[in-house]
């Protein structure tokens, strides 16, 4: 089921960029769940493009309608269904990628395993598949939301943003604080940090007018997150969320905590102490990240995505044609010069899907029985 | 199934650092692959702790034993169920480890997940664990030697090694080539370029020498893979590469291709054109590490995982005990330095699952029948 | 995911019965196969209400759509969505099952799992569920159907019918040949053998006169299956077939080959020797009813299903309501005296379901490798 | 993965009838459990071989060890792997299958699927798997009996017992009440009803001396389950039960509640009218055997499996060999006239672990939030 992600909330999406429609079906969500069509417009709409001047002026609409598993305004433990339907098609528009393999993007190794492919705009390899991921995680946002209000005092949170674009870093003490939403969405680029956003922005446009593109990293944090949720050996926390981020288009790496960079530093500079605090065991730093072995420990989850700068530029490109014979691609029509923005919304959207998975399994394995 | 990975190649491992025994059971292997007990001994006398004087001192025989699925030299298609018996164990040593919660180890996730913990060594944690991936990673290793063989024309291969050892790096220009097995095992650390080793192998005594610990880098490289292989969207080869490396103890990031460094360039820089190469479609670069789109191009695979420093390291270190009361650990006994050279078998044996799992999977999807 | 089914071949289904729609998503579709909405349509309209005077008289177009994985007639090897919208919705219809429990069906049971239900004709555990799974079987079927002429020379065909209503049995001897489809769609009872049919539509018009109903039997045999198929040893063939017939509304029972019956015979009696006929190890008998060891031994394979008669009936009937309180609930509206013909295409979808699964299962394990 | 069963609790088993050991890991046992060898151990003594006259003579001790998973007389949620040494191996005892294929049993299905065959006693497609699945259900048993006890004021109680063998059927108002162990373990066969069990007993001795063999009927209750086990659509409780049976060796029928009788039945007989019963609310009847809807519904749970005469025969049988020449099999040496009575712990093993898995889900997908 290479479509479908999660073991007890799982979603499985489908869908083309230039097909009909793209969807999900969410299975395993808790019933009684108040949910409206508005808490996954919402995220949605931030996933939409033609949004600023700096994204892909595709023009979407992209209203959700919900088919099934609702009921009066709850869930009710049956599988959700959601539908978005395609609207800006543009015939002819793609009809160069029928016989060209574009470098970088996915059409030649579509073709050589599947050996047909639905050449349009992407096909399933376009980004747009992440409608669904976007809406299904909606829903799991919600649960983090109500249920960690329930069941721990506060909602699970969490919040991702850009830190890096190009060679543009946002400065590592500027992150110290958890981000206010308010702030990550201030600017089209959705960095929390106003002059590295302008400079983001300045940079964006300036590989737009070159016809290029960039690429960069986004930061996501969680916090509220109980101790226990992860599954050793092979389902910790972690492993999870490196899937679930590399399972997105464009994703070139995952770090947790420290990171690459902790593989630079000594065990006794690395150590999280634990001590006491306000009667919980906590650690002193966080260079793990907020999982140990694999579980998370009461600390804020914190992990990064590194994004490759999008393939599609607006330049002649080598390459080879379905027959193997050399020729030139000419990039034209829409042009995204940085994913990454975009992408904020959709990071979140995976960490939402893999917290409320453990969290379920959490519940079923150790919480079940009291022996 | 936490405990299990893989869809249709799986791997179930069991067993605890200081229980009686740990072992796996593989099921999914095709049937008729001819096996012996030392092909996998091989794998695990590589793992082995004990072979060198900047490793652990922990001594363990490893003798693998083969209890099912076997038949005359050849798989039967039936689960293979392989034991390795636990020798080494010390009464009484890891008594201050029942009450106090080590640093940056999991035994407090552990007992705030379970409400239970067998703290002896680390128990179920411990990185004794990965005896049982190396003994199938061994099984699906000589699948894609002898099936690489048969199908492709030549056996895919392997190799993982260090490329950085806290602040050594390897030069970016001594990994051109395939490193030869002998090059990586012709020292303790396995990198296979002799100025590097020898500057790792003194680093490695000197924080031994202080009681510390150091982290590293591990690349590994896989050549001979057909193109077709991953599956789109969620179980994208890459996706399932990092959740496996993410799977390891003491691992905290994981990259493909041009991975982190690679949000930093443009698209026009980053992008690999296609060209036609012996009658292939070839990427004149890779970038990309090997995939697009989550499918293998044929290239080589190219990716990298970040480890940790050791947590255990010998120097009083600050915690809190299993009441919540602050406290002293004082770290003695066994002590492993630098974790990663020994870590090099294991990469590669997740390496060799995830791969076997998708070549099965790719055949029964796109193979089987040809409409 | 317990509204997904299959392993490599999956089918996900969604939807209520007085929801805006139902439908079902595929992933695992072999690429390049044919495809077009009038297969799915087809089988669609046999599982159509309204169709006969002796059938639910609810009036539904099912029109299907395809809203993704198909490009150009052929599918793609991306997940196929499929849409039905519900036409004949009656708002207030069924506001007395809002507040009372109806005898025999899911209103209770969903309420003490889910805390919540939508009562609306029975919601999520309506057969009006199984147009997801026949739209899926539809697709299985063109599999089984191309797939074996390619691969063994002849198509796999399914044939279902009905052997049983109430007391009204079909000749044991009447059922020696395959029979023809046509002969089975000749009346509204499907069942192959005219004078039965005679007898079991006359009986179900003189229950339905009563305001009552009954259940039935349905035999399904499959020919043309290669041996192999089945994978031990809890995916045996005639397991995974046991629980796809479970998993229909109204089923009670499920046998393979000599069934119940079976155990009443002598080894001697039973056994199934083999012989040599036209150059293949074929049996001489078929007790086993087409596997042997939960594998395809090549020989038809024989199942039986048992449904219970219809829990909706036209009469008064004491029951409790959500408070616990006793009460009565008067049946009236729509009334299917007999579900049991209108399965028929439903059993043979879930068997086609199961078939395509263990023939990617068996491809993927078996086949891949020659060594 | 076809060795393993269940998606939270799961149990995967290994080894072949004539290998150096059988056994079985479970994954997802809730920790804290008290668990010790002796629980396993007396379940395997129910099941084991040559226990009375009337059963195979093959003789194994069966001792269990378990090497993981548990500490200081508790689980620890890590893998439980068991392990049984096999003992009573016959070398060349099984000469003549290893070139014959034997009637109505796998040897032909497993040459034809895998193209290799551990002929020896059957290999993995021998009974003597169910070891693994004894043991692993003793586990699940004790979570029922503590895990009911603690939540629900009660054990959920397993009981199986023969209602058939042969055509010596226990008069049907025999089992009005749930009967007690000591009364099943009565007899050898494993008949709650003194005279049939006497009745039994002398007929499979008959056949024995004929060199023949019997098959027979298992009938299962379990009482103290909760409402709302059971996951719609596909993994609805009786399809898992069913799935279970059928996955057991020599099954050929499962049916629930009125099963294929039901189907004779009238809607206005056969519906379990609700009713108020001690505050709960009740069945008055219990025709549909403990589930609606695939829920179970608090009431009994009530389900039959028919066990075809053994395929062991120990008389002359005309079969064919490997190269598909005709010729004759000798049955000699160990006979077993009648497995039922040995598939009595087995079958309630099974059904231990099909009811945990769905506690398990139950408890994260229904439980876990309370929105």
């Amino acid at each position: 089921m290479p479509n479908t992600f999660g073991k007890l909330f799982t979603v499985t999406t489908w869908g083309e960029s230039h097909g009909p429609a793209v969807g999900a079906v969410v299975d395993g969500c808790p019933p009684r769940l108040p949910l409206e069509v508005a808490d996954i417009q919402a995220e949605l709409d931030r996933r939409r493009p033609g949004q600023s001047d700096i994204v892909t002026p595709r023009h979407e609409e992209d209203r959700v309608e919900i088919l099934s598993g609702l009921f009066e305004g709850r869930t009710t433990g049956a599988p959700i269904s959601m539908l978005v339907r395609n609207a800006d098609q543009r015939p002819g528009a793609y009809d160069e990628m029928r016989e060209k393999f574009r470098p970088s993007h996915a059409d030649y190794t579509y073709q050589a395993k599947y050996g047909i492919r639905d050449h349009r705009g992407g096909g399933r390899s376009s980004a747009r598949e992440t409608v669904g991921r976007v809406a299904a995680g909606a829903i799991a946002r919600k649960i983090l939301q109500l249920g960690g209000a329930a069941l721990h005092g506060a909602p699970i949170e969490i919040r991702a943003y850009l830190t890096q674009v190009h060679d543009i870093v946002m400065p590592a003490d500027a992150g110290a604080d958890f981000p206010a939403l308010s702030a990550v969405e201030a600017t089209p680029v959705r960095c929390p940090h106003p002059e590295t956003a302008a400079r983001m922005i300045e940079r964006i446009k300036a590989v737009r007018s070159e016809g290029d593109s960039v690429g960069g990293v986004i930061e996501c944090r969680v916090r509220g997150v109980p101790p226990g949720l992860g599954e050793p050996v092979f389902d910790r926390l972690e492993a999870d969320l490196a899937k679930a981020m590399l399972s997105l288009p464009a994703t070139k790496g995952f770090e947790i905590g420290s990171g690459f960079s902790g593989s630079r530093l000594r065990g006794s500079e690395h150590n999280d102490r634990f001590e006491s605090r306000e009667g919980k065991i906590r650690t002193a730093t966080n260079r793990s990240g907020g999982t140990q072995g694999g579980i998370s420990n009461g600390e804020e989850i914190v992990f990064r995505v590194a994004f490759k700068p999008t393939a599609t530029i607006l330049r002649p490109q080598a390459t080879v044609d379905v027959h193997g014979a050399e020729t030139e691609l000419i990039g034209r029509g829409r042009h995204d010069p940085c994913v990454v923005p975009r992408a904020v919304p959709i990071v979140e959207a995976m960490a939402a899907l893999v917290l409320v998975d453990h969290w379920l399994r959490q519940s079923a394995q150790c919480s079940t029985f009291s022996f």
